[in-house]
């Protein structure tokens, strides 16, 4: 038996790939990937057409995928994520069909409930063996997790390990294991580390950031969830990475030690679990490279796939064991529905990740953003997508005030017997309102241009193309 | 969410199972293992009938299923390996439906093609956490690797967890995770810790069996396979633990690296990791306390799911990568097909377990027996009940002499040149039989009370009653 195989084109030729059939990908490389772009490459050139792209996100280092819808090679697209250069793509109506947004939970469920069947799954490996054992943690594109390619590769049809370290056999603690893998090639570089992970991730400076992320730690202070077995997920961003500090800060005054760190893993959780505010984390995909050397080193610090971490089909996934979560907005309504798709001119700039599983999962979903942003206030009516629905989101923290969704009755008189600045989301649009102004609504096209499938794969909202 | 039962009882009724369903467990707590009888009394109290039980293997702990048997709740088994107490039973027919015979690779394809679907799969854990990420390495109940409840814990429509040692959510290191698990149950013991793993197994001082164990290791040494790379399985028979050894003494003065042990893993495949004759163990079940102690601390010790390590429907398994392996026969004829079934008498005290998978896999199979047992001859014309074909054994390795099976022309030569008392099988069983004389083949009932069902899922032999 040899899986070894000279090009990626020989791959895709032996895994019997048509037109019409799907792909799929995993974006740990983050927008330092050169697989998709090589594989579709191959893909184009070997004059395949109608091809569906499932892939865990995209970024703009995937903008070449323009070429090929334009070209008839790819005419269907799945993605949790896609970033704001073909995001705009999207919205300008580039695609035929709607782009097919899924969650980080969703997209495995529907694969492994047979819903999204995956012909061939190609798996961008930093490290794997000559029989296709393969991991993320080791070698020059190492990027940690590979939490999102478990599913493509217990599932597809055939399994394509893509690799620029290969390493004898057996790859000593491998993620994904030979049983799922029928071809293995090597090439140069997967992908460009620098755009993999970033160095360091950054906590703001900015001072609203600080305001936010000091009101963020108070919340969960008082929340009555910060105890010994606490658990809790953060984003990249800067405010939510200072809130994180905080809350450290907060957890080792008061001597707490919770259970586990979850996500999308930076160094900042990593010198939380350092600091012994976790006994672990967690980890479906790193974000820097502190956490791709904790995941490497640290066996506190654990590997989960997709389906562990979020999947509505899995028998239970980790955010339901989620303490608190902070997530990001766009956009949020007075329903508290949030939008992590677009960016208030209506174009596609993001996706909902992990966003609407967390929230599902969580005891405590915590939305931070600003009131407003380039004079555009975060608090509308209505929220141009609905990413994640309101009744999953809990809290809405700004430097103006603290919204508490109106179910929670017990969680806000704790936090107003805390002191906190508690405010009626209404309010707090008015208040915005008053400084940016009434901002017109936008017209939107006719034209569906993306479908918003929810994490238990109902379509929860379309969105229309930019005029 | 709450996977937390009071009892075993209530996780099967929570379960769902009724009448003519099918149950199965794994075997890595060995004749030591509660938890199948503990199951299988609770099946019987609720009332159930006609229950199929997959079994990775059965041990004469388990001879409680008779009374079962007898009382019609279970109507069917399937298992890899059954021991002499309960073999004695069915080969005396206490079960009206055949007995079906699978193996180690050949079990978890069925599972996982659909072929042996599992209505409820029970799960012995001596560690797991609430939400059933579990583990078989800490505990009072230690067994090491749980390799062979994978499957299992996949495909079944229910997974329940059993465990002695509940700890805090999240379990660290665990080996199954919580997405396949339904319910978990605490009881006092899931086991007698002396029967799971013996304290050590023994190299044999028997003087048939060092020169079977020297013959071995000089076989491997001339093979043509024993370099840098070399990758190894062997039993944790007496003979076959003292070739281990031998073979070690040679790889060290030799300066031979080998790649990997495999299998079932004794504290002699250890002894071997830690000298250096490989760079990792992969290890689908510990057959002692060091191997338990050595996957418990050691990352190149690892576990290995009884898919990865031997299913044909896995796209690659362990095996195919496999040098050499060295197997037991109660019974080998002159056509090299073995017998692991039965004793000589025809009674069931066995099975192939991963004989035929790694004979299957290996590119040198050997075979170590003495040439008879209680003066009854190993070499025969026609065995009893062929386990592993004669095509996928190598050789066959006595005190009296090495038989090549014909097919292996230049291994004949090379170990003719090395000197080794090469001999034709047929000879052998001439000379063996000079010493114990011919023996009388017994008379064999007509009733057929198990089916030996190959690693490929074809009916491979028959087992008949013993009159």
């Amino acid at each position: 038996m040899n899986k070894m195989v000279k090009s990626i084109r020989e791959a895709i030729q032996l895994a019997g790939l048509k037109d019409g059939m799907t792909v799929s990908f995993h974006h740990h490389l983050r927008n330092g990937d050169f697989v998709l772009n090589m594989v579709m490459n191959e893909i184009a050139e070997l004059g395949c057409k109608d091809i569906f792209v499932n892939a865990s996100s995209l970024f703009d280092v995937h903008m070449p995928l323009l070429d090929h819808i334009e070209n008839g090679v790819v005419t269907g697209i799945s993605a949790d994520y896609i970033s704001a250069g073909l995001g705009r793509a999207f919205s300008q109506g580039v695609l035929e069909k709607p782009v097919q947004f899924r969650t980080h939970g969703g997209r495995p469920s529907d694969i492994s409930q047979g819903n999204t069947p995956i012909d061939v799954a190609f798996i961008a490996a930093p490290a794997a063996d000559p029989m296709g054992n393969c991991s993320g943690k080791y070698g020059k594109s190492a990027c940690g997790s590979l939490g999102y390619a478990f599913a493509d590769a217990m599932f597809a049809k055939k399994v394509i390990v893509i690799t620029d370290n290969l390493m004898p056999y057996p790859l000593q603690d491998w993620s994904i294991s030979e049983d799922w893998v029928d071809f293995v090639v090597t090439v140069d570089a997967i992908g460009n580390p620098k755009g993999i992970v970033s160095g360091t991730t950054q906590i703001t400076r900015d001072p609203v950031g600080l305001v936010m992320a000091a009101h963020a730690a108070k919340v969960i202070e008082h929340s009555g969830l910060l105890k010994d077995g606490f658990s809790f997920q953060t984003g990249a961003g800067g405010a939510s990475l200072a809130a994180a500090k905080f809350l450290k800060d907060i957890m080792l005054e008061k001597k707490i030690q919770g259970s586990f760190g979850l996500g999308g893993i930076t160094g900042y959780m990593v010198d939380m679990l350092q600091a012994g505010c976790f006994r672990n984390l967690m980890d479906v995909q790193c974000f820097d490279l502190k956490a791709v050397e904790s995941i490497r080193n640290d066996p506190r610090h654990m590997e989960i796939s997709a389906m562990q971490y979020a999947s509505p089909a899995s028998r239970s996934a980790v955010v339901d064991s989620l303490d608190v979560v902070i997530l990001g907005a766009t956009e949020i309504d007075t329903d508290f529905n949030v939008n992590v798709h677009t960016d208030s001119n209506g174009y596609i700039m993001g996706g909902s990740g992990g966003h609407s599983d967390t929230a599902a999962g969580a005891k405590l979903s915590m939305i931070i953003a600003p009131m407003f942003r380039a004079r555009l206030p975060i608090v509308t009516d209505k929220v141009t997508c609905v990413s994640t629905p309101g009744k999953d989101i809990d809290v809405l923290v700004t430097q103006g005030g603290i919204a508490v969704n109106p179910k929670n009755v017990e969680l806000t008189q704790r936090l107003k017997d805390a002191g906190l600045p508690i405010v009626d989301i209404r309010e707090l649009k008015e208040k915005t309102e008053r400084i940016t102004g009434t901002p017109q609504r936008l017209p939107k096209g006719d034209r569906v241009v993306a479908e918003v499938i929810g994490r238990n794969s109902q379509l929860q909202d379309v969105i229309y193309n930019v005029l």
